[in-house]
This record gives structure tokens, sequence and C-alpha cells, in this order.
């Protein structure tokens, strides 16, 4: 067996699940986590071989996933926020123009080019915390043509900077002004239009839904699941964010990767989950800014074991924040979760939210070396501090940025 | 009339107070902001004078102004805030050793040398976001000697970075354990030998205390602030956050520069901070990591004109921020500031928060050359979005960090 490229001696150890009770190392070999064990374990020739880090106790963590983004979009929203805010009814601002479909109207107008130029920092922004893979969604073009320039737009930033882009059509976000009053003519194009043409040029990873009354049916929603499983698509649903349709349990019977919000989830929800394998993603920041006070089902996931992955659902409406450190306070302080379940929501299990975590969200042989050094030695001044600790390093595919 | 060193043109303005309603010149000659006028007013010869940088219509506001903080402390709090989500109950941790004492012992067997090193990522997280004048307080040493300690670290974060470093003495922030149960006597030893001490030495600008039932009553505030006059030392005091005291009222008839967090606050106090032109400082951090649901009292500081300002408190305990930019979006967020009057809160109110007014916060012909420009050209933008846009340059004082 020959020599690692690199030896990460003396680490601290988070590995996407646990926190390792003594001085660890991780030896990185072609882009890929070669082997992890004690400081103990460790052999002066192996010691001596390729190029050793001392981590010196500092602690190590996979790279940070944000499993549910919508970081390409045009136009901004600020306005409508401070027009709230200074005393505009959300009618007033809906005759304005505002909410969703103004994003609509500023993407659809966008030039690819312009969608890349203006999504880049928010890109950076989140990879300068230590986020190594990134899902974003389509979902503000709503025709074939501007779903598929979104996501062709979500893949260039993927091959443009070190980082993994994840990509989902979301063409069941909201209905377009031309199928006002025809929401089943909308999915018929989702279906029959939109997905095929995603899959046939590869442009999208999975399919998602958002599952409400103001958004589509339970039974919409499984047409769109149907037509993407018929394509070989993966699927994931906006669920259970503003009532309790059902629509986690649906998506779980389809075999979905996830359900994303789930504030009115219920026990019977709950264990449709566990049964399926289904992770429920934690979005604090959309529950944050929209001021709301019921949360999520955190006792009942825990006890049916539902993993839990926490995202930022970095959007320009509802969360238009593009911090995933932020979060692990967020879900922390709001939703009760501990440091750790958090920090496993931005790795390991965030990883599982993307049919990812056989490549990368943990620390383990095989995996792909993304991993993120961290200025403290204890993970929970992760959760705990906003701001601080600083990364050291961010590594993706094994090299250092 | 000489040409200034350097001309800000294409300027979108926002002076601290109001935003411009057309492009903007600054001239800054000398560290000091020099003319403040529309471009239509610029002529073709003054073009020509000093370095012209062209903003290309983004944002610049003012440096921003943390006027509340607790950046210098020992040790850590993250494995308190840790149990208390594992399910330990706030007894048990204070059985343990946990809570604002454990800061006091960890504090105390501290060097300066290592309080320097501690504090020094703390600030340095704030002047990423452009934050040129920060406010330290002391007040986990509660001795003479420890209090000092504290307060020389302050002075000295302020010597070896390029910020304003404002020091507050508070001595009267908890009761040590020396006193347990004579705090009267430990207000004689903040009164007759911190007090005394600090401003023999130079070492506080001002001096806060802790008014609440589980800190100091108004009358021995009263004390506090009377040896702070006699002493030619400012003051302020944390009032009202968890209880409706008075201690505002009182803090601004003995001249309070400001009153902070106030959550408690109600009419007659607001009527007493307007009276003695004392500044409302809110502080939405420690709001939000106590999951406390009593906002301040907004319309009423608004309908009498009372300034408000908004920090960050970064302390270990109830607010570990350090971040004055997540600040902006939690006072609109929680609070329902304007991004506007958030804006003014960090800047114009912030200096004045700290009798600072005259000499940074504004852009003003004869105040500091403070800036920062903004990859922005909304200023609404920097309250509705978090972690985004990002700072393009601060400038402290006429140069360039
Ligand atoms: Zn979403
Ligand atoms: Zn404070």
């Amino acid at each position: 067996m020959s020599a690692p490229d690199r030896l990460w001696i003396n680490v601290t150890l988070f590995d996407g699940l646990n926190t390792a009770a003594e001085p660890m190392v991780v030896a990185v070999k072609n882009g890929l986590i070669e082997r992890v064990c004690p400081m103990s374990e460790l052999s002066a020739s192996e010691r001596e071989a390729g190029e050793v880090f001392d981590a010196e106790c500092r602690l190590l963590t996979p790279g940070l996933v944000d499993c549910h983004t919508h970081l390409v979009f045009g136009g901004s929203r600020a306005g409508e926020f401070e027009a709230r805010l200074e005393g505009q009814s959300y009618e007033a601002i809906a005759r304005a123009g505002g909410g969703i479909l103004s994003t609509v109207r500023a993407t659809r107008v966008a030039s690819e080019d312009e969608l890349f130029a203006s999504a880049l920092p928010r890109l950076e922004a989140l990879m300068s915390e230590g986020v190594t893979t990134v899902e974003i969604k389509s979902g503000y073009g709503l025709t074939v043509e501007d779903e598929l320039k979104m996501l062709r737009v979500a893949r260039r930033l993927g091959c443009e900077r070190p980082v993994r882009v994840v990509t989902t059509l979301l063409g069941a976000h909201a209905l377009p002004p031309e199928y006002k009053d025809d929401a089943d003519g909308y999915i018929e194009l989702v279906c029959h239009r939109m997905i095929p043409a995603a899959a046939a040029e590869g442009l999208a990873d999975a399919v998602d839904v958002f599952c409400e009354g103001i958004g589509f049916s339970v039974a919409q929603c499984q047409r769109v699941y149907a037509a993407a499983k018929a394509h070989g698509l993966a699927i994931k649903g906006h669920t259970e964010q503003l009532s309790n349709l059902g629509g986690s349990a649906a998506a779980a019977h389809a075999g979905a990767l996830s359900v994303d919000h789930i504030e009115y989830l219920d026990e019977a929800g709950v264990k449709a989950l566990a049964e399926a394998g289904t992770v429920a993603t934690l979005l604090p920041g959309a529950f944050y800014m929209l001021r709301e006070t019921k949360v999520p089902p955190i006792e009942l996931l825990r006890r049916y074991g539902v993993p839990m992955a926490l995202a930022t659902d970095a959007n320009p409406g509802t969360s238009p924040i593009f911090s995933l450190r932020l979060m692990l306070n967020m879900a922390c302080t709001l939703f009760r979760l501990t440091p750790l379940e958090a920090l496993s929501g931005v790795t390991a299990h965030g990883a599982r939210a993307l049919g990812l975590h056989q490549q990368t969200g943990r620390i383990a042989p095989g995996l792909r070396a993304d991993l993120c050094l961290w200025n403290t030695s204890n993970p929970a001044e992760l959760a705990y501090s906003v701001g601080l600790p600083t990364l050291a390093r961010r590594v993706f595919a094994g090299n250092s940025h």
C-alpha cells in the first residue's frame, strides 16, 4: 500500500455522526479518505510518509452540505421586505407586483449569464463558511425553457467553482400566470414536458414540489413524482410547512429522499418517513423570517429515528439567508436540536437528503475528502456561536482552496 | 483650499440618517470627511484633483458602530449551551458551576495576554463586516484588579487594530461570590475603589450597570451613576430587559448616554428618554437567544423621537453573536424596525449612544472618514439579506484596510 497524499494528525474528529474520544488521524489519497484511526495506531514510518499536517487538536468535520437552496434567481425582493416593514399590506405589495411572481418575472427576463453572475456571490458566501456540496433548485422559471435555463446555470456554478452542485427541478413551485385557473394543466406541462426535457439533457438530479394549500395538492404532487420516477430522477418535497395535508407521507410512500420544512408533520407522517427511510429536512431560516411559532416535531423524529437534515432554504422571499453556519445556531435556538444533531444535519444527514451519503457528508474510508478544519476543538462551538469560530481550511475532494 | 486626498465619486449615499436622492461625491482629507455634495456640483477641475475612486453607484455608508459588547472574557460557555439542549436544567447547570460566574472564574484566572488573544478573533469578526467603532465592557472580573485588567485588554485591542474602541466599566454586572449577601458592600467597592481607579488610569470612557431583579436595584445603580459622574465618566445602563423597574428613567435623569435592552420599557420611561436625549439601544441577539416574546416599545420610541441604536451585545452567555450585520436583519424581522432605522442604529445612533456623534457614525463634513463601501446600491439589502451583500471596502480614519 503506497503512502497517502496527506496525513492529517492530531485531529479532533467529528465524522458526521459522532465525535471521536481521542486524537485521530485522517489519511487522504487521490481525493478520497483512505483511513481514519486513533493517533495511537499510527506507526513512526506511517508518520514519515506523505505530507503531514498537524491539526493541533483542532476540529475536523466533513465539508458542509446545504441540501436545500434556491440560489439561482433574478431580481431582488429587498424593496418588498422594506415596504412590508414600512407598513404596506401583503395585498398592496401583491397588487404592486410583489411576491414570488416578481421573482418569476425577473428570472424569465434574465439571461443565463446574468443569472450566473448574480448567483455566484451567493454560492461563494456559502462556500466561505465551509460548504462543499450544495443543492440548487429551479422553480422561478415555470416554463420549460426558463426552468431548463435555471438548471443550466446551477450546473455551470458547479463547473466553475470547487463545489459539488446537485440540481433539482422544481417546476411545481408555483402556478405561473399563464395557467392561472388551470393547475392540472400546468402539472401536465411539468410531467410531460419539463421533466422529460430536464432528464433528456441531464440537467436535473431530482424533482421537487411545493405541496401546500397555496401550492399544489397531494394528488398533483403524486403525478409529478410518478413522472420523475419514470425518468429515473430522485424525488423530494416541500411539505407540511403551513398546514398538514399528508404530503410528507405521500412523498415517503413514493420513495422521496427527503421532505422539507415539515413544521406541521404529525405522528403518522413521522412514521411514514421512518418506514421509507426518508430524511426530514429542517429549514429554520424560513421559520425565523416568517416569524412562525409552530416548530417541527423534533421529539417524534428522534423517537422514530428519522434522520434530520438542516439547510438554508436560501431564497429571495422567505429566507434570504446565505449562511449555513447560522442555521446551526437557529436549529438549536429555535428548534432545540442539540449542537451535534445540528452538525449531523449539515453533514451526514444533509448528504443523505441528496442521496450522496456514500460519497460525502462523513469522514470515513472510501468517501470523498470533503473536509473543514475549524479554529476550535469543540464541535458545539459551531452551533453555539455566530460569526466564530472561523474556518481554518476548506478541502474539496482532497484539495484546499 | 488644497486638493482632497481621495474623492469618492458616483456614490449611492446613506449618510447615517438618510439616503441621498442622486449620485454623490464624498471628499476625504487628512482622515476627515471634507465635503459631501451631488455629482452635479463637482467641477471638472475638482474631478482632476487627488485620487479619484469611482464607486459605480455602489452604496457608501458610515463605518459601522457596535455600541454594546462584552468582547473580553475568559473561557467558553458552549458546553453549557449544549448541556441545556441535552435536557439539563438551569439549576443542574448552575450547581455544576455554569452561568455567568463560570465566565467570572475563567476571566479572573486568565492573563491579560490570554484575554487579548481570545478577544482578538471576536473583534476581527466584527471588523470583517465593517465595524470601525466598538464599545467593550468589563464586568467579568468583579474585583478592582480584574476589572482593570479587562479594560486594559480592551484598550490594547484598539491600539493593535485599526478600529476605535470605547471602554466601559461594568463592575455592577453581577454580585461576585465574595459579596454573596452584601450587594450594598459590593456597590461601595464599585463606587469607591473601582470607578476611581479606572478613572485615574484613564481606562474607562463610561460606567454601566445591570439594573434588574437578578442584578442591582435602581437605588444601587443611582449610587454608581453618582460616583461615575463625580469622576467625569459617562454613564449607561442595562435596563428593563426582564422586568420594568424604572431603571431607564433613573438612568435618563442621571444623564445616561443610553439605556440598553429595554424590552419592558413603558411610556413614562420612553418620555424620560426623550426629555433627557438618552438613546435607546436595542439588542435583538439576546432577545433571540433567550427566545423572549416581549419586544421593545418601538412605536412609542418612534412617537417620542427617541433615537434607536442597535448592537450585538456580544457576550458568552446570552448573545454569543459576533455579527452586527445579523443584528440588522434581526431588528427588522423580530422588532419590525425598517431597514433604514436599523442602519441608523448601527451608524448615527450607535455613535450617539457612545457620545461620539460629532466624530463618527455619519458621513458629513468634519467627521472622521470611517466608511464602508458595499457591493449593492440598495441600503435595504443590508438588512434584508444575511451573508450578503459583501463589504467591498472598509475605511478607518481615511485608510482602507
Ligand atoms: Zn425551499
Ligand atoms: Zn450587555
